[in-house]
């Protein structure tokens, strides 16, 4: 379990300094500002958990993070036309990482002592809030309040993380059923097109 | 006295979550968009003093907020153009939050050691940051810098609350006056078109 | 030493604090909006560094921060004219500053016991996210993200620190070799008008 624990780790790191790199590119931002929206992407939601559960933030304690974003500024400055191609398979790191980050925000919430709906929001902070800091560091509306079920499968997966304990089943299995749902939700929601319903003005404000 | 306080705190976080997911709405957000702009109005200030102060964000030790929220969204979703009906009611129950969470940032911010400076900016930050993540997170320029007296209520109900003391009045009185300071400058700066005035620019950069 | 230090610390912070007042005032701010984005210029950083080492941040056990950014604030007020003539000025007092901040934020962290790289990340925080918070209030894409090297800077005066200290070279010696690789590189860059590579787009998303 824990080797395929790492490289799920690393790929979904890397999939999200990817989308916040090419985030990046796309506002013509230099090396450095690549660098830091691929990383704030990448560890920006475990870091917001950490400094609310009052533990030291997890990227502090081992560099792997860090080079795993610069591995992948590397990537985007060198492959750039490879990257495009590859849409496909940043999308399925980018959901499995999502579905690993969301176990890992909830298993860390339990084991502080936290009750289980502080652990579900933890699990969606770790996976989606990344992206959301991304969002506002390139100045723009971010995404995942817009489109696409994202956050959701987070939600969804925290849930039944929650039933599998809740019916006695053993830490290993949880987490297998945890993560399968958020990829599930995720994969399903993209390719059949559900969105959440939206909100509307109606001289609302 | 507790009754009332917590009376007066749900209708708070109700008016704060309800400004926030109408803005979010302006903006065409989805349910989930919607509802963590809604959390991040009603809880946010609290969260960002908490973490200063080095203790729990005050959130996470009770669901009321949370659910508070939901309301708040189902409120928004159901009663859309009674909402905009109930503008004045709005503005109260935002006026009288913003008085609470200034008196109980001061509160907190003393009772963990602090010195009254400390204290005052505290208050603050309980009171309008929320509204600052609320237009980062939508993508606007933040209202309270630019419009109304907002935050400078929340400064001089600290000030008061700090002469009280100082006057050796008891808790239960300094808490009211603070209170009552916050409300009534915010309701006279709005009635009497009170603005600070502005910066200008003059190729200021 | 120390009479240095608390110059130059305080010629950084008010620099820092000029710098985001002048842009508050480019977007026409109030005076409450200045103040704010001007002090989050200056304390954004060292705030960012301290939560995330798990200290309580630093301008809150002294009030001279708040009372710089209050007079910085009174000088854009007053000496509007006086502000642009003096550019070069401000240029050179914010250099020192991003030095000074840098040497500080680099000393906590190794003290709080961390490894260098963290040391290194911390320097480049506690000197350069005070503009990033600064232009997202602002609503601005980061500057820092698309111009200069400025960042850069910290993390080669950081890297100067470390091998100082690998040298054996003591304490001192080694704050003043770091401070001076930041100013000179810095000043270095802006006057050779040295930048970083540019991310390009190529249908990058």
């Amino acid at each position: 379990m824990n080797t395929v624990q790492l490289v799920i780790e690393f790929l979904g790191t890397f999939a999200f300094a990817i989308s916040g790199i090419r985030w990046a590119a796309s506002k013509n931002f230099d090396w450095f500002g690549g660098y830091v929206v691929g990383l704030a992407t990448a560890i920006g939601g475990g870091t917001i958990r950490d400094v609310m559960l009052g533990v030291t933030p997890f990227w502090m304690t081992n560099s792997i993070y860090l080079i795993c974003t610069a591995v992948a500024l590397l990537t985007v400055i060198v492959f750039k036309r490879l990257i495009v191609r590859f849409t496909n398979t940043w999308f399925l790191f980018d959901t499995l990482g999502l579905a690993l980050f969301t176990v890992a925000g909830l298993q860390k919430t339990l084991y502080a002592g936290f009750p289980f709906w502080v652990a579900i929001i933890m699990g969606c902070i770790t996976g989606a809030a990344g992206g959301v800091i991304r969002d506002v560091l390139i100045n723009e509306v971010p995404l995942i309040f817009r489109k696409e079920i994202y956050a959701m499968a987070c939600i969804l997966g925290g849930v039944a993380y929650y039933l599998c304990l809740l019916c006695g089943l053993n830490v290993e299995i949880t987490a297998i059923v945890g993560f399968s749902v958020v990829v599930i939700v995720r994969l399903a929601a993209v390719r059949m097109h559900i969105s959440l319903p939206h909100l509307h003005d109606d001289e609302n404000i």
